[in-house]
This record gives C-alpha cells, structure tokens and sequence, in this order.
C-alpha cells in the first residue's frame, strides 16, 4: 500500500471511530484543524498524563505551570520572536496574487499560473490578536508561538513561592498557535496544537549532562510506551538550522508514512532567555543561594513535544492489518489491529452481551456500572460479536469481557485479550482486580 | 475586615504559595491576566476530574471533545456571535479619547477628564486574528468567545462515532476568550478563561425535566465539595436579561467578597443552534432513530462553568482567619488555615522531618519516594514544624506525615489532621492504606 494511501486510511478510521474530526466540516473545514472527539481526548489525556508521570511526578524538583495564551506582547521583543528568527520569507505572485515560501518558488516564476513573482518579504509566524476596542498597533498583542515563554518571566515568581533550589524544572502543557502557510500531513503540523515543555534550570558547567541525562531519559519513554525502536532515531541538528536561541539541539525523529520527522526536541538554550528578560523588562531573573552566593542566570535544557505529533506516531506505529482476518467469527478480507500501550489505549475494557437480549444486556449493565469508575471503559450491545470484538481491535482496547448465558448462571465473564485474542474465564466478583493486574502485565510485556 | 481588604489578603496568598501568579507581571502585567501556578493548576485539575466524574463519568451517554479554539468563521454568523447579541455598548470621549460602557456614562460626561462624549456604537466582544498571510476581511477569524459552538459543529460526526442515542451529553473543558472592557475581580472575569461546558440533547417535550435534572444535579455537586449553603443561590434569570440564544437560565450564584455572582448557568438552548447551523452551513444537523423516525433538531440543556471563577469560589469559601493562631508551636497572632475538601487541595499530604538533619530528612525522603506516584505530595523540611504545619494550613493540605527520632527506632510516623490538628502515630508499612483511608472519611465528612 503507498504511503499516501496508509495515512488516508488511518485518518478516515480516526474520524469513523471517534478521535480525530475535521474541525468546522460543516462549513467546509478551516485550514489543518482539527477536533478530538472522545476517544481522542481520552488518548490525549493519556499522553499528557504519562508525561506528567514521567517528567513531573518522578523529579521531586520539576514543577508544574499554566501560563496564559496571550502574554504582554514585550515579551515577544525579548525572545527574538518579533524579529527575523520567526518569520518565513515570502514571494507574491504578480499575476495571480498567490503567495508563496521563497523555496517553493523556481526561477521567480508562480507555481499556480507561471506569472512572475515580487521580492521575497519577511512574514512573521504569530498569530495577532487586538486587546481592548480599539485595533490599533499599541493594542496589539499575540497568540503565544511557544509555551514555555511564560516560564521564563514567571522565573523568580516559580522559584520564590516554590522554595526551589538548582538545578529544578518547570513544566508546561498547553497550546500554542503558529500561522503556517502550509500546515499539513493531518495532526503533524496544525496552526493551533498542543505542547508539552519542561526548561531545566542549571549552572553552566553542568548544562551537558543534564542534556544528556533528559535526551535519555525521553528516549526511553517512547520505547517504554511500546514504539518500535526502528521508527525511532535522534538527530543532531546542524548549527545552520538551529532556532536563534539554541546552543545545541538534539530531534528524537518518528518514521512517519510521510518519512523522518521530529516529534521531540531537546534544545540547550543557554541563559538567552532570562537574560533577554531581565534586560527587556528591567528585572532581574538572576538566581542566587547559599551554594552560589553570586547571582547569575541560570542556563536552560528544554523537553519540548507535541501532543498530537505523538498521537499520530503512536497511532502509525501500532496500526496493522491483517489479511484473512484475525480468525474470530464475521472475519472479512482485512481487518485492522491497533496495538496500542494499554497506557495509551483510549478505551481499557470494552463490556460486550453476548447477544441484545434483556437478560444479557441487564447483567452486562451491571457490570458496566461497577467498573465504570475505575477503568476507562465502553459498552457495546449492536452487531454481532466477532464485529465487536473488531471494532475494538480497531480502536486498541486491550480487554473485552463478554456476558454471555453461562454469566447468568455461573457469575462469570469471559475477558479476552487483544493481543493473543486469548479468552479466559473469570468470577465477576474477582473482575475489577484480575483486569487490573492484566492491564498491568500487558504494560510489562510492551517494553 | 473589609471585603476589599479580605480580596487582597487572598490575592496575596495564592501568589505567594504558587496558586495564582499575574501574568507577565515582569512587564509590568496585561491587563487581568492570570498564571496558573504548581497549586493552582494541582487544584484547576482537581476541579476538572471531579466534574468529569460528575457529569461525564457518572452518565453512560455523556461523551467529551476537545474543539479548536479558532473555527471557521462562519460559525459566529451562524451562532449570533457576529450580531448585536455579542457586543458591549461604548462611547468616547471626544476630549480624552477614552471608551467606556455606555451605562458607565451619565449625561454623556466623560468620568476620567469630564469630556462630552460621543454616541454609542457597538463593539464585538469576540477577540479577531488572521489567519495565512494577509490581515484582509476574508482572513479574518476569531478565538471563540464559548467553547460549545464546536460541540454543534461536530454533532453528527459525535452521534455517529459513538453511535449515540437521544438523550444524550457532549462535554467540553477548554479556554474562551473575550475582549471585556473592564475585567474584573481577580480570577472572576477574565479575557482569557477556561470553561467547563455540557450540551445535553434531548426531545423538547422533554427540556424541562432534564432542566430539572441538571440543575439539581449541579447544585448538589457544589454542596458536595464542601461549599456552605447560605453561599450558594439559585438565580432564575428574567427574559430580559438572556443571552440571544436562551429559552430559560437559572444560575448558580456563589457570594463572593464581593457580592452575589454566578459561577454556573443552566440553559435552555432549544433548537436554536442545530437549526441555525444546518441553515447557514446546509448540512442537516437533524436527528432520527428507530423511536423517531422523523427527523428533527434535538433541543438541547447547556450546563456552563468557568474552572477559574470555581476556584476562586471554592478558596473564598475555604479561607478562614485564626486569632491567637491554632495552638500549635510558633504561633502569630492570626493564622490562616484554608478549609478545602481534600478532593480539591492542591496537596493531599505533606512529608516533614521533625527537624533538618540527615538521619531524619533521608528516613522523610524514603516515604516520600514511597508515596510520590500515589498521592498529591509535598516534602517541606525548612523552618520550624509548627511554621511548616501553618504553611500547609495555608495552602488546604489535610494530612501531614511527620518523622521524628521515635520513626528510626519505632518504624513509624505522625499523622496529623488538618482539620482536627489530632495526630496519630501510624507504622509506615500501613501508611499509604491508612492515608487513603483518612482522606476518604475526611471527604465523607465534608459532605
């Protein structure tokens, strides 16, 4: 199957099943958005929540915080975004007034109609955005390109309230809005996405071990989560095409169906930004302590990925087809197996009846209600359930309990497993500690 | 104290123990924007969980989604947005340039320089982008002013996807956004907001039951957590005061230092945006079924909160002023202790040694790395024990774990209650069952 034609089918299985909708398709779209639908938000959340586990909740010293979207617009002259770092250079078409980046043009001549093109212009990738009723340039402000900026000028006020001492993180996950001209390749690059970024606070003599220590440590979060480790590499990125405030940057790469793209970064930012803080804005973002009686900017080492960027690779990395079917009942020619992490998995256990019938749907029910809090969890009583059990292989679930007529008499289920599709019988009394200690084990056999 | 003053007292404490930073304050701040510091955003997420539970959770025909905040524009013409119904009132002062609500204004003088001013015109409260590369009419777009627009948007591909069946929930918590003139109140109103917001479909014959329902259903919740009921209130809104879209709208109003505000609404939509939506868009946003199989436009109950003003209710209603302080060592003449219900404080256990030295502070870190992935932890081993208990006082934390010399020979801890200030000595191997358990009766007895 060409590449082109894998990712149109994972997206159009990912709007038939619930994760991802073209945003505004009744009016025709708008540009690369897109809205999570349920099961989604359930896999974004994961996402989020594994990283908070992983990058917060395991470092007693890495905070967390939530800045808001548009900052005083200053802070964009200090980080150098407001100038030529965050601009792309474009050309227009004189004929048909189509614009183009300077790249894509051959010759000055317009990919659309052959008419010449202007000189290239400098066109800044924020979003703008007016406060207050008037739209003037003094009110104007930006939709932040970036999250971890907030970070930067809630320093001293993070450090203070907090009682940190170097070296410390501060995390953050939120979105962030860039007007790309040609936003594309479905979630991997949208105008408006979500990021995940920790800047880790050190002296700058230990600024590369720690480089290396998060590299790691990030690396290893993607094979624990079951990526495969052939899809994953890092990537030195030249000093030429580093961002104006980066000392070294290293890309953990996906090999997606459209090829090789960054789904992480981890930058050495130096003490750009405080610096170019302090400056700007006449406070002093310095630090000192007992161990370091001087004060002095501390330098930075920033994680820094995207939600949907790392929904997409994991949905890539665990979607497979298999031809003839998985050999449960109501087989067709192909079928569709998404080996999801349990961790990552929108759903965790699917309740099935046997069949609609009152006496089967009922206890099913009851079931449904006593696990409903504890897991992430679906109840499915249409179709047959061989059709069931594949659509829940198609959305990664890795357990299914089935109620069946034996249930009513025995007071047990039968739980399958999505991987080996192998079906144990188990005493629903027994049921929510027998799913979690199998949850627990798939997650151990993943990594 | 004054109300003014008691606001200020709060306003103070939130920033100085990492709940609510201003934003780019460094800058000298803009405009009433806040930061979400490591408690606030421990207690934001709590308040998000505990509603999904409620309402999301608790309903098998609830589902979630996650919209762009920048949707097509044509939704805003279609929602009402985009008309008078959306848009503040201002005049002008012709001498000082200044812009006020018109209601601010009497006999048409300015209030700052005393100016004659102009007439009213209409300003939009919707904030504008554009977005590609050229700031032009036909690339205008807007950041959503309420996050349910999407919720309609997205209604078929939703009931599709889920294969949902009227009655039933579509939910969302995101950020909205809106160019007030005079933000106010702290966390109150904002310009930039989070909302937790609940679109429930239904049959019109059915709306004002299911009104019923919600209404109920959400006020509990608030008494639940712990509110006082003589600050809690009903509030049936006259026709004259509805928002364009409303057929009915009860809020829930909380008294705030500053008086009586909403803090959630209850609405009767009707059919008003699935019918508009279909007409603008000419995509039919209708329902059948087997028990319907005429199509219609489910009318639709809306549930709608605001994360931010919650927990600013919630702090408000917790805050409590000790004179003579609580009797434990190194008391001041006033303590502050924050009553929260530990479902919603930021921290659920705090990790003290007695004192700052090795023996006792790497036993503190043992438990403390013993607990960190099962409880909302905090370890505090500078200043006093009786200063370190006030400062979880301050900050809402029900349990505090502390090690003394007797822990190293005896294997075992204190335990003290926030509430009760009683401490128990408990071994350490039990400890996280019996803090589970304290914190689950200390919730039973909130409510």
């Amino acid at each position: 199957m060409s590449e082109e034609n894998l990712m149109k089918e994972i997206v159009s299985l990912l709007k038939r099943r619930g994760f991802v909708y073209p945003s505004s398709e009744i009016y025709g779209g708008f540009g690369a958005s897109y809205d999570y639908g349920p099961l989604g938000i359930e896999m974004a959340n994961n996402i989020k929540n594994l990283w908070r586990t992983d990058v917060i909740r395991a470092h007693s010293q890495v905070v967390e915080t939530d800045g808001a979207i548009i900052l005083n617009p200053r802070t964009w002259e200090a980080s150098g975004h407001l100038g030529s770092g965050f601009a792309d250079s474009l050309v227009e078409c004189q004929k048909c007034h189509h614009r183009f980046k300077e790249e894509e043009v051959e010759d000055r001549r317009c990919p659309d109609c052959g008419g010449t093109t202007t000189e290239p212009r400098s066109y800044n990738l924020m979003m703008k955005t007016f406060i207050g009723p008037l739209e003037s340039t003094q009110n104007q402000a930006y939709l932040r390109p970036e999250t971890c900026q907030s970070i930067f000028l809630d320093f001293r006020l993070v450090a203070d309230s907090m009682r940190l001492k170097l070296p410390f993180g501060i995390a953050q996950i939120g979105k962030s809005f860039r007007n790309e001209i040609n936003p594309k390749n479905f979630l991997y690059r949208q105008r408006e996405f979500e990021q995940m970024e920790m800047e880790w606070f050190t002296v700058e003599s230990e600024t590369d071990k720690w480089f290396e220590y998060w590299k790691e440590r990030r690396l290893k979060w993607y094979l624990d989560l079951g990526l495969n480790k052939e899809n994953l590499r890092l990537f030195e990125v030249p000093k030429s095409e580093m961002a104006h405030y980066a000392r070294r940057v290293v890309d953990v790469e996906y090999k997606f169906p459209f090829g090789w793209h960054e789904i992480e970064g981890i930058h050495n930012r130096g003490d750009f930004d405080l610096s170019n803080h302090s400056q700007h804005s006449g406070r002093e973002l310095n630090y000192s302590d007992n161990d370091h009686p001087e004060a002095f900017y501390p330098h930075v080492i920033e994680t820094s990925a995207g939600v949907g960027r790392l929904m997409l690779a994991f949905i890539c990395d665990a979607y497979q087809k298999v031809s003839g079917g998985r050999g449960e009942q109501s087989q067709r020619s192909e079928e569709v197996v998404m080996q999801l992490s349990s961790r990552l998995a929108p759903i965790e256990v699917a309740v099935l009846p046997l069949m609609k019938k009152p006496e089967l749907t009922n206890k099913a029910k009851e079931i449904f209600e006593q696990l409903k809090f504890s897991f992430r969890i679906q109840y499915d009583e249409t179709g047959s359930i061989g059709r069931r059990y594949r659509r829940q292989d198609e959305i990664g679930t890795p357990l299914a309990v089935t109620i069946d007529y034996d249930s009513l008499e025995q007071n047990d289920v039968t739980v399958r497993d999505r991987i080996s599709m192998k079906q144990t019988r188990i005493a629903i009394e027994k049921l929510p500690l027998v799913l979690r200690q199998f949850l627990n084990e798939s997650q151990f056999n993943e990594s």
